[in-house]
């Protein structure tokens, strides 16, 4: 019996795209793509995954088109890191999206929180996928995120994207 | 053991903002009071859930403050409805962002799929929360959602956050 039901198939969108979204591994597996981890130890150091809980993750996220693997390094054993697809690029407004209610709706344990600017502008945007000063779409080509952990750090996730 | 890791008090919002909505059936419990079906058996009904999971997803989305009870009707037995909650009424852009990417990046068993209205220029919009042809916001009470079941029929969403 699988773990839960299963919704890739559904005619509405949005349950279409709560099944790719809605396990939290996931989503922040590919927060860490988005910030330029890309290495499976490197993603496991960060989020403190069992290996297991992972590679299973990062199994599906390139089964459903989101990551691909790129070998890199020049040693003896090949290795590979995991690279954003044009789709796990789409998907940056999902998880500005999240971040944009967490920020308003639950309660942080610092005061520093998560910011979403637009690269083009330089200003902060309220929006999951547009620039509320500039009015141009916010992708991952155009955004950065200050991340708590960093304040004032501009991460620009074009880089991100970049092969 | 819990079922699955915590991560409401995590300093990353999209982490918090994953720990809300990384599950389908609050996903999709959700989208149903979005289009004004706001009662246990019709919510039921349309989603196919167990008694036991619908019941657990309601308590945690009014726990979590998303949804509120409310009363109804007149008889001897009082009767609840589920209504957005303004926290729920933001979480209109999520439903929106996993819409707009799935409607893009997975495959449709039917030719009909979901489209987002802006209700003030009436209007198609490509952003999760974001009019862009007027530059306005897309908020619950500016959004109008056409669904593959019923082409042609866009669905006021503001109706399911008036009282």
């Amino acid at each position: 019996m699988p773990l839960r039901s299963d919704w890739s198939g559904d005619t509405c969108a949005v349950a279409r795209g709560a099944d790719v979204f809605a396990d939290p591994w996931s989503v922040l597996v590919l927060r860490e793509v988005f910030v330029g981890n890309r290495r499976f130890e490197g993603i496991r150091s960060v989020l403190g995954a069992a290996e297991n809980v992972l590679s299973e993750r990062l199994r599906r996220l390139v089964a459903e088109g989101l990551l691909r693997r790129e070998a890199y390094g020049s040693g003896v054993r090949p290795r590979q890191e995991y690279r954003l697809t044009p789709a796990g690029a789409d998907a940056l407004p999902v998880l500005n999206a999240l971040a944009v209610w967490a920020a308003k709706h639950t309660a942080s344990p610092t005061t520093a929180e998560m910011h979403l600017y637009c690269t083009t502008c330089g200003q902060e945007s309220t929006s999951a996928d547009w620039c509320t000063t500039c009015i141009r779409p916010l992708t991952v080509s155009t955004t950065a995120w200050e991340r708590p952990t960093a304040p004032g750090v501009r991460i620009d996730l074009a880089e991100s994207f970049a092969s």
